[in-house]
């Protein structure tokens, strides 16, 4: 299947940010709403793209499109004020079969693809949970058909999500209309078709249209970067909540890379301060942990993951807990029995990740995702690192200790008797 | 595609062995000699199996393929005595298309099948490494067509390895034979046929007809469950020299599970031998390591590989690396200086581990296999605890934890080193 893309239009209420670039190009949370468009629908399938656009941009578009290596055709509008209908009629060459058609300057999250393509007409939202209700295009259907569309609709059933799969059928309801007064807007040429009406309501999408509506999105991003990454119980109620607004501020100015190494060195940092001020050091780590989000919430968010920054992160992790608890055993000179305690904590922590990346190395698969009571058992790394930060402050190392060798070495056990038990169950 | 298996003789020569079982149901290493074709067939793409027996074994292979799960037909040859050919003619009716031909008392490795399934007519082994030449039935050909066939010539290009791939053309010349003489030998039929005949040399395959064929088989079966497991410098010069002929002894006693269980044991004893004897812990040490090639061994050997079984020897590994080290340490009463070196020796052996499983569940790649030049740094399992045994021996024990310490986190520095070059060449 191909995809049409109408950007020809000439975005304005974004004022300065569009005055040198399109509106689809505009970069959000590292990536141009277009960029995440088009890799979204490739990976669903979609062969190449049909991007309809005007004189202005057309080099602006050009570049980035060859750049990102996509496959691609530009078709020229030379009179964008003649509609975007208009522009759309300029694509009928171009495609013969069924074809998706989306707009340059939405943005959606990938699972709204997901079903939209498997739907047929206009696609609609009954919800519009992100978006400027005020200021949406609302449809009104009949017999699954629409009946009318428009801003200022009196009564509606859902708003134009600006997604459509069409068949060629369309062009000739466009040519009609262009035949009639030369130009011709999208909402009208599917009003005069009739087209079929589809629902796909609640998942994440926006027209962008104000410096309002773009920071939101950016904000829906990386809300959404944290979705299925499996986080601990301290993450989730509080790392993330702080990592996630950090992640917003730097997207723009720092690769996942670079805070990989930011976070070591600040981890490696709270490990050194531990020799001279426990509690100091807790605060440290604990920072050192919720900075420790922003490189995955970075990689995902503006789509530049990367399986070598993966690996690196969780090596430098290891090295950065055992900086730390050795540097806290070292400066409470321990006796030679506590020194087995210290080492079974140190140990422990380090199996939590071992068994669980182990797990996956022997089945490809995650073992969260496997063995769902693997979610209550308590002793991930960001939890460890909340106790350490507790006990620090209170300047109770020893029980820490005792503490953290319990829990992780428990947890391994607790861990080999649930996958045994999912192994004998499959 | 089908397959045909031929099943039908009565075993002669090896004697008390095959009195109550027929050929193609005997042990080697733990499974059936059909299981294994059967199985490599079947992972193949191999759908169906017609088993053409006798009378005497009809309910033994009844069994068997019922157990396994085979998806077959049993066809009956009341008179065996009439022939191979004539048990070959007996399929006519259940073939339409190409098919696979193979004996059910050969024994092939799986690597062969891979390259005999694209072949067309007879499949010739020019080597015949591992067979016994002046009984194998021999191949003269002409043209890429068989020319004479049998145990005797004078001059021949290779050996018969049993294994077909045929059209039901075949069936109209085993009619021909069994209408002139009542009895057929496959040979026969394919000579009469002038079959095409292809090449696959050098894999390891035989016909065992002798005990001692049978016990050269075990040996290989055991040799081969080593091949591409990435092992060490010291497990290939020595560890799995003995351990290949321990697991050819056990491998008809023990499960690996049980065997896994085991060398866990022997690990901790030599763990806690260490606190008072550490010469002696250190040679218990390495004969663990020796024994920890053992499950894995029997379990591919047996073709009874499991995911957890390999999970848990390697996190069963991480904790008796973990004991013997610590009690090693413990038993020297280490100064506070040291104990951070101990802790370094301890965490870097975990690491080297650590972070080829890591690679594993990132790329989904073998790191070995994926970095070449892996294989060259030292510091796996079998190499620590070589050194760990000379050490003990001598009683070096702080000098011991040194090497370790810098042989481990080196090792860590060089593969992230190298995985960082070859994620950048691709």
């Amino acid at each position: 299947m191909k995809a049409v893309i109408l950007a020809a239009g000439l975005g304005t209420r974004l004022g300065s940010l569009t005055e040198e670039v399109p509106k689809g190009l505009l970069r959000i949370a590292g990536r141009e709403i277009l960029y995440r468009t088009m890799k979204a629908l490739e990976e669903l399938g979609i062969e190449e793209f049909i991007v309809v656009t005007n004189p202005k941009y057309k080099s602006k578009f050009e570049e980035f499109l060859n750049r990102e290596g996509f496959k691609h055709k530009i078709i020229l509008n030379k009179s964008p004020e003649r509609g975007n209908g208009y522009s759309l009629y300029l694509a009928k060459d171009y495609v013969s079969d069924k074809f998706v058609l989306v707009m340059s300057d939405h943005l959606y999250e990938k699972a709204f693809f997901e079903r939209a393509l498997k739907c047929e007409g206009l696609v609609i939202d009954k919800i519009g949970m992100f978006i400027n209700k005020k200021e949406a295009t609302k449809v009104l259907y009949e017999n699954e058909r629409i009946r009318d569309i428009g801003k200022h609709l009196e009564r509606w059933d859902g708003f134009d999500t600006g997604f459509f799969i069409l068949t060629p059928e369309i062009f000739s309801y466009a040519e009609e209309i262009i035949k009639e007064k030369a130009k011709a807007e999208l909402s009208e040429i599917v009003k005069r078709a009739k087209l079929k009406v589809s629902e796909v309501s609640g998942y994440f999408w926006v027209d962008i249209d104000t410096p309002s509506e773009l920071k939101r999105a950016r904000r829906e991003i990386i809300k959404n970067s944290i979705k299925g990454v499996g986080d601990g119980l301290i993450s989730r109620t509080i790392n993330r909540k702080i990592s996630t607004r950090i992640s917003g501020v730097l997207i723009d100015y720092v690769t996942p890379n670079q805070m990989t190494v930011i976070t070591f060195f600040l981890g490696i940092v709270s490990a050194l301060v531990a020799l001279f001020n426990i509690p100091l050091a807790g605060a440290l780590y604990q920072v050192s942990s919720i900075l420790d989000g922003v490189d995955g919430e970075i990689a995902r968010a503006s789509m530049r993951m990367s399986k070598f920054g993966g690996w690196m992160d969780s090596i430098l992790d290891r090295y950065v807990d055992f900086a730390f608890l050795l540097a806290l055993a070292f400066s409470i000179n321990p006796s030679l029995r506590l020194w087995v305690i210290i080492a079974l904590a140190i140990f422990g922590s380090f199996m939590v990740s071992y068994s669980t990346e182990r797990y996956k190395a022997a089945y490809s698969k995650d073992i969260y995702k496997e063995i769902p009571a693997m979610k209550y058992l308590i002793g991930k790394r960001d939890e460890r690192i909340f106790l350490a930060m507790i006990f620090c402050l209170i300047n109770r190392i020893p029980e820490l200790f005792v503490l953290l060798a319990m829990i992780t070495n428990l947890r391994i056990v607790l861990t080999v008797w649930l996958a045994w038990k999912h192994d004998k169950n499959i």
